[in-house]
């Protein structure tokens, strides 16, 4: 008789009605279940948890552009284009366009007719986002290292520190979630607000003929208690993001490019990854062992040397036998400032789902996208989360990419257009 | 030159930037913008649009399961899975351990422990939905037909109408997402909520070795002005479920088995279809071809014979010419209860999005999900849709799975103990 067999049979080797009952609560694994008293954490629900899809964010004249200081909203529809036209007057008419269309999305509008009275006429709006509001919907466009030569005319216009990542040891992409000319981060509270919008800029690029979507990514995610103070936790079950860039000092040094011409000040660098998680693999781990994986405890976010989640790690603390209690290898000692000569990136990342592996495993991840004023910091950080972070054995990097995200537009102007003059 | 080109370039074939600029806002598709002004619709934002993540539903004693009457939540985590343990015993204590923990998770709590004490220990529950709030979660419970049979020692509690589907004229099934044994259909406010539920229950079916994930489909919705009143839109922009049931006595007419044993008395049968709908395509064609296809108009929804939604649509009625002015082919009328011996189905179907199809275009549908006392009443709607409607030339089912649903059990017992009795 198996353990399992055990906390269901009765006396008789009967089914136990009384057994079943107190199985049905008493946790939720197999056989570690008979041994365990019922533990369910009581979650205070909280009245003010609510999300308010009327508000709406500014796209003109906002210095960076929206959805990269913005609250991180609840869901991100991400988009990755290939030029399909050489002409530069084609890619500045679509920027143009662009950015007359996200900027009435972002205010809750159609970008045009979704009925046109005329029996010929196609609907400008696909329409399936008709009333539902701005929902804080923000759409960051990007434009990726291929654009900035002379093909367009814009090889003089290449950020300065703008290049293909280099090769780094996390490395496992598959090609179809790589690379792009150009990107859009359709970020807001509804994914339907999401979709729409990126569809129908979609549309916009294909019937002109200039782009063609060439990889994309739905993710979600939620910080708790709908105040924007928390932190969202990822598929693992872990907080992301607790010591994130927040205060205007930190994006000015470590986000926003600050010198040069107009088209790059409050430019930024934007780095994306499709990280895959093997989530049915940790879910079989010691909780200990996942702690210690991350430094912190899965719980409260605390750091291993501490009991609240905005605690200051402390990377020196030894235990008793003389080991350091947030391991060599944990993954927020090897990407902490402190062990990186004080460099920051900004993180902004969802979760994303696609169902089933071709194995029938949960086939899930981490949407990694990171904004910084130098390519090079993300790439330093990674390389040595890469080379060393114990938690290398349960994600893998199968997607990268990189745009320059230019500054938002003056109202009057379009994305990118001092780029043209 | 063509049309594209003449909107955008100035008297010198200059590309002109007050053009860029108001082609900018002039609409959005290429070659028809030219002949077309602005014409945005303006969305009023609703300052009672909100979302209440702290809202809770009951899962003891409601007379059906929650999930089918529930106002419809903004995300769905469907879940198909196989059996695989043919143990009578094992299936009751899966049945008994999945209500106790969803009876914890629509409370919003954990179904145990997220970082146990012990060094040693396994987490019950993966925590990414901590401290997320209830955020109206149903999980609602279906057993398939191979089920009833003697292997489990059912044989005598096959539901007296419970079968396979028959075959339908709109059938294209990818095996991939058909069938199934038990199936688990979590609704919720937030989609990392109904990923924890679904997941969590997964690892207990896994745990346990008595069920293994067999497909799964991710979905999301949200009817306007967050009221519950109006109806949301599909990915082809329209309306969907205007005319869906909502009052008890339909519910008690068409949803609910009423006479039976206690196992039988307000259960219901649930299909599920995956249906893909061919957006790109849709997205080409003139918005008045759109209108014939659902006998409707898009933006107001109301019937083509009418101009409020809620108008009851007026099949005789003739243009002119003598053509009936909503179609022979419209789907709804050959949806309508008025075309069907007043059959009425519940549907509850929510849009959901693959990405990108294997040429690249976009990959998206419904997951259509319907409740009746028969399942001959599907077949009978979708036997004349799918002989007939407009609609076949940009959808198709491409996966299809019946469960029957039992009753919501009573505090102290869990879903389909009275099978086992």
């Amino acid at each position: 008789m198996t353990n399992r067999d055990m906390w269901y049979l009765g006396p008789n080797n009967r089914l136990s009605r009384r057994g079943l009952l107190l199985g049905a609560t008493a946790g939720t694994l197999g056989a570690a279940a008979s041994a365990v008293a019922p533990a369910a954490l009581a979650i205070t629900a909280d009245p003010q948890d609510t999300v308010d899809l009327s508000r709406q964010y500014d796209f003109y004249g906002t210095g960076g552009q929206a959805g990269i200081r913005t609250p991180p909203q609840r869901h991100v529809f991400y988009m990755a284009f290939d030029l399909t036209s050489g002409r530069r007057a084609d890619l500045q008419v679509l920027l143009a366009r662009w950015s007359g269309a996200i900027a009435q999305l972002m205010k809750g509008e159609t970008i045009g007719e979704v009925e046109p009275p005329r029996d010929s006429a196609v609907g400008f709006d696909t329409g399936e986002a008709l009333r539902l509001g701005p929902a804080s919907l923000t759409v960051t466009v990007g434009i990726g290292p291929r654009v900035f030569s002379d093909a367009y005319g814009l090889a003089d216009k290449r950020p300065p520190l703008m290049r293909a990542l280099m090769p780094l040891p996390s490395d496992a992409f598959d090609p179809y979630y790589t690379g792009g000319d150009l990107s859009l981060q359709a970020c807001a509270d509804d994914p339907q607000v999401t979709y729409h919008a990126v569809r129908d800029l979609a549309r916009i690029a294909k019937a002109t003929g200039t782009a063609a979507v060439r990889w994309t990514v739905i993710g979600f995610g939620r910080a708790s208690a709908g105040k924007g103070q928390s932190t969202p936790r990822n598929l693992l079950g872990f907080r992301d993001g607790t010591r994130n860039i927040r205060e205007d000092a930190e994006f000015d040094r470590f986000v926003w490019i600050s010198d040069g011409p107009d088209w790059q000040r409050h430019g930024s660098y934007q780095v994306v990854r499709k990280i895959k998680m093997n989530i049915e693999n940790w879910d079989t781990h010691r909780v200990s062992d996942q702690n210690n994986v991350f430094g912190r405890h899965k719980v409260s976010g605390a750091p291993l040397t501490g009991t609240k989640e905005s605690e200051q790690p402390d990377f020196q603390k030894m235990d008793a036998d003389g080991t350091l209690v947030i391991p060599p290898t944990a993954h927020i000692r090897l990407a902490a400032h402190e062990s990186n000569d004080g460099i920051r990136i900004l993180r902004r990342s969802y979760n994303y789902t696609d169902g089933l592996s071709e194995v029938g495993l949960l086939d899930a991840g981490l949407l990694f996208i990171s904004y910084q004023n130098d390519p090079a910091h993300f790439e330093a950080l990674q390389a040595r989360l890469g080379a060393s972070d114990a938690l290398n054995s349960y994600i893998s990097h199968i997607g990268s990419a990189i745009f320059y995200i230019p500054p938002a537009p003056a109202e009057g102007s379009y994305i990118g257009e001092a780029f043209f003059t």
